[in-house]
């Protein structure tokens, strides 16, 4: 059994993998000061695709500690998820699948989302609440754009 | 004086305007059946540039009945707004911003977004509370993306 800590959610430590999506990005005020935009938080990648704007409800959800059966990557664009409820989720992520020593473990806060680097290892969306909705921007377009890999250790996030 | 009452925000109503981002599209289960996926919401175009995805903090609130002194469009992409604090948010659109008779007003539940057409009149980001956080998916790039238009006629929205 090869087990993983939960960290917190920081820009520097997720870098490797992708981008945290948050309001404690560069401030522009906007509508002639009436808002602030944080800048710079992320860009949806797209090869030949297009960007789609979805919403995913998470209808099974996970409790700690949990194992990891697989893990999925996207090669042709960024994913990025943010959740729509301000309610915790969590992020498992991989340098390397077939390096299980790799895999490292998030908890995002409810105003942080993420968007995972093209071909970045991860599992599917790990909620801690059915019901849970997320934004999802990622691409859509010709191309096999899902990767698996079954893991072959047991591995244990918690 | 023009007034403009509120509709409540429709998908087949808020057509001509762009689209509505909301948990009703056409449902994909998704990780092995653990979420279900809407599909098919909105798509976040761009000509040459590429889509950032950012937040927005509302610092400035209306309350209703307000004025719109102007509107504002992006030629060159497409822009979505999302609520991440599950709160309604009002939306004013116009076919053409030099008649104002084709102006409309909508307002949005805090499970819609909306994600404005290419081109489409619209005014900056109407919340109903200072503070109200939205993502925001638009196009960054090179070119001139704001056109604004000064009303000459006083239109109240209520």
């Amino acid at each position: 059994v090869v087990s993983i800590r939960i960290e917190p959610l920081a820009r520097e430590a997720f870098r490797p993998f992708g981008e945290v999506i948050a309001a404690d990005g560069t401030v522009e005020w906007i509508n002639d000061g009436g808002a602030e935009r944080h800048r710079g938080l992320a860009r949806a990648a797209v090869g030949d695709g297009a960007v789609e704007i979805g919403v995913v409800v998470v209808r099974r959800a996970v409790s700690v500690p949990f194992e990891v059966p697989m893990l999925e990557r996207h090669p042709l664009g960024t994913q990025a998820f943010v959740p729509l409820d301000g309610k915790p989720f969590l992020v498992v992520v991989a340098e390397d699948a077939r390096d299980v020593g790799t895999i490292r473990a998030f908890r995002a806060e409810g105003d942080q989302g993420i968007n995972y680097g093209m071909g970045v290892w991860h599992t599917p969306l790990l909620a801690l609440e059915a019901g849970q909705r997320f934004l999802v921007v990622d691409r859509v377009g010709d191309g096999v754009n899902l990767e698996v890999c079954e893991l072959d250790e047991v591995v244990s996030i918690g």
